[in-house]
């Protein structure tokens, strides 16, 4: 019998993402596996059942579940879900690992062998499995958008017969890959972009986008590569110059958003207050917590003259994309394991048992052990 | 008593846009005329009374209707407010003249002298007063950016570490002023463009802007510049080709609004229904009646597994720079008869003479007449 690939409808409400897109699909068979989905899954990411070829259609989530060998998913399985996997069965996805000590407990009774992508040791060879990463690239393009579409101002300069609007600008906090990505795309748009990252080396990449750093003239650099904790008067210092940019800015984006944990509060009530009548901010971290006093998740809410969005569920607000980058992502991470429709783990290779959060009835990633006291 | 200029705040649901903004206040204080504004009126334009120097405040829309000797506008004004106004006083914006026989009425008897921003003789100088077109421009720019937000699809060329996504197919309908900044800004996010105008004249500007012409193989180029009817052959070919690239796209920005008259359909249901899953539609002629078959204005509406948009007071969205372009279309249009605080009109000016809807008791403009059968 060959290697079942299971996907069932994702269920999380406002999630409208896949784990697995036509032409993925088509590699999981060309290795050998069978693919069995549930009806109508991709609806929500725009692909129609006709879309995918030769794969097993069943009615139910649960009938998905006890065919497959893998479960892949966007969100975490339901304990309901995981309690009609076959035993011994591979679960794969975002399973937010820091969260649920149940979801986990009731995958080592199973003996679910159960990879967290969010776990990914993030070296070289693993950057294509990095769903992190590109869900980040969405999600800082759609901030962009966002914060372009709500501004009451035109991002580029535009001269037209009556005179020239000068272009907005868009001050961008924290430069990983959706700051970056937030940063390219406000660029392209036309805005003028400064960005602020605590990290001083990112100011190279930040410039090569076409954006100007701001320079608290503070450095976090410590030893060895890593942060180290700054003094008060250099927090007053970065918290003045921070503050200057922040009320200058006609669109603000926060993405400081830690997989986790809570977003650290970067922009405090008093920033917000200082800002221009009629600027927006967009804040990527709204889901857990928001980089910005005031920020309500998943609503619109004026502060004096200020427009402060939340928003949640960012990916999914361009699923057609975002599959395809995180079905990409899971196929590289376990595509390698996978050989005319058998699949052989490798504990010794890095990225998978990194990446491991449950097997053989054992809680086996240390961090989330001891986060969770299993 | 010098030249009074009033602004009352907009009433009309939906509008945010003021006539003025600060700048072009100083510009009138400078021709020597007093500027009168009622509490509050910059406010859903984001501009606060503070903003404004040297403007006489007063609390009541009537209030400043009974001392302006200049009403301006963004929206006509009420019967009421006209009922307030000083005979012989003068009224200049957008009037939508054609659509309101009671309000011209209205100003025949109170011998007021209207301005419709809209009967602008377009020729060579009167660009810098033509306010269809900077608003025009406002839309475009604001359709393009509503169709990337809504798209599922990311409109730019992305390489990321598991591969790369295609740009998005854009389909741009029709290629004057709000259509060519829809291209622009469509380009400006990495979409790929095709755009279709039936003069086939446009095919330069389009290309210029690093999109495609979509060429039907049919031209209505007539004689001496004119369109000319087609052919049911030749309608039958271009419909054709028309289908053919909606169907290719991924977002679809339809821009045909003629002011003063319903916007032709252009997009039937057929070719909406051939559409791919997830493609967007947005139908920037909504509030005219729409250019696209099952459009609803003011909604979204899934036909299928398409998106249809009808954005309503598209210009509103960014009242910050669509203000401050109109404002500077009416100073351009009237200060040229503004010296040292006194209004003189001249009848001999074509511009001020064909924008002319009512004066001295009589309706000026022979189109409109004719229309409204005054």
């Amino acid at each position: 019998m060959p290697l079942v690939i299971g996907i069932a409808a994702e269920t999380t409400p406002g999630e409208r993402r896949l784990s697995v897109v036509p032409d993925v699909v088509k590699k999981y068979l060309a290795l050998g596996a069978e693919v069995v989905m549930q009806k109508g899954a991709g609806i929500p990411a725009h692909f129609r059942d006709e879309a995918f070829e030769s794969v097993t259609w069943v009615d139910e989530d649960v009938d998905v579940c006890a065919a497959a060998d893998i479960l892949l998913g966007v969100q975490p399985p339901s304990l309901k879900r995981i309690g009609k996997l076959k035993p011994g069965a591979v679960v794969l996805g975002f399973l937010q690992p820091w969260f649920d000590a149940k979801r986990a407990e009731r995958m080592m009774e199973k003996n679910i062998t159960s990879f967290a992508l969010e776990l990914l040791p993030r070296i070289s060879r693993s950057q294509s499995m990095d769903g992190l990463s590109s869900q980040a690239a969405v999600a800082g393009y759609e901030c962009a958008l966002i914060a372009a579409d709500h501004s009451p101002k035109f991002f580029p300069m535009l001269t037209y017969a009556a005179g020239t609007i000068r272009p907005a600008k868009v001050l961008v906090i924290g430069a990983g890959v959706a700051g970056l990505q937030a940063i390219a795309t406000a660029r392209r748009i036309g805005a003028m972009v400064e960005a602020y990252d605590v990290r001083p080396e990112t100011r190279e990449q930040i410039e090569s986008l076409g954006a100007k750093f701001v320079d608290t003239g503070v450095s976090a650099a410590g030893l060895g590569g890593y942060a180290r904790e700054l003094t008060d008067e250099e927090k007053g210092k970065q918290a003045e110059k921070l503050a200057k940019a922040v009320s200058q800015c006609d669109a603000l984006i926060t993405t400081a958003a830690i997989p986790g944990r809570k977003a650290p509060v970067i922009i405090t009530a008093a920033m917000v207050a200082g800002m221009k009548p009629g600027a927006v901010v967009v804040d990527m971290a709204a889901e857990s917590g928001g980089n910005v006093e005031g920020t309500v998740a998943g609503e619109k809410t004026w502060i004096n003259d200020v427009l402060v969005v939340g928003p949640t569920h960012i990916t999914s607000r361009m699923p057609v994309h975002a599959s395809e980058m995180y079905a990409k992502n899971l196929f590289n991470f376990i595509s390698p394991f996978i050989k005319d429709g058998v699949l052989t783990m490798d504990w010794e290779d890095e990225v998978m048992a990194g990446c491991c959060l449950t097997h053989d009835g054992q809680l086996r990633h240390a961090g989330v052990k001891q986060i969770l006291g299993l």
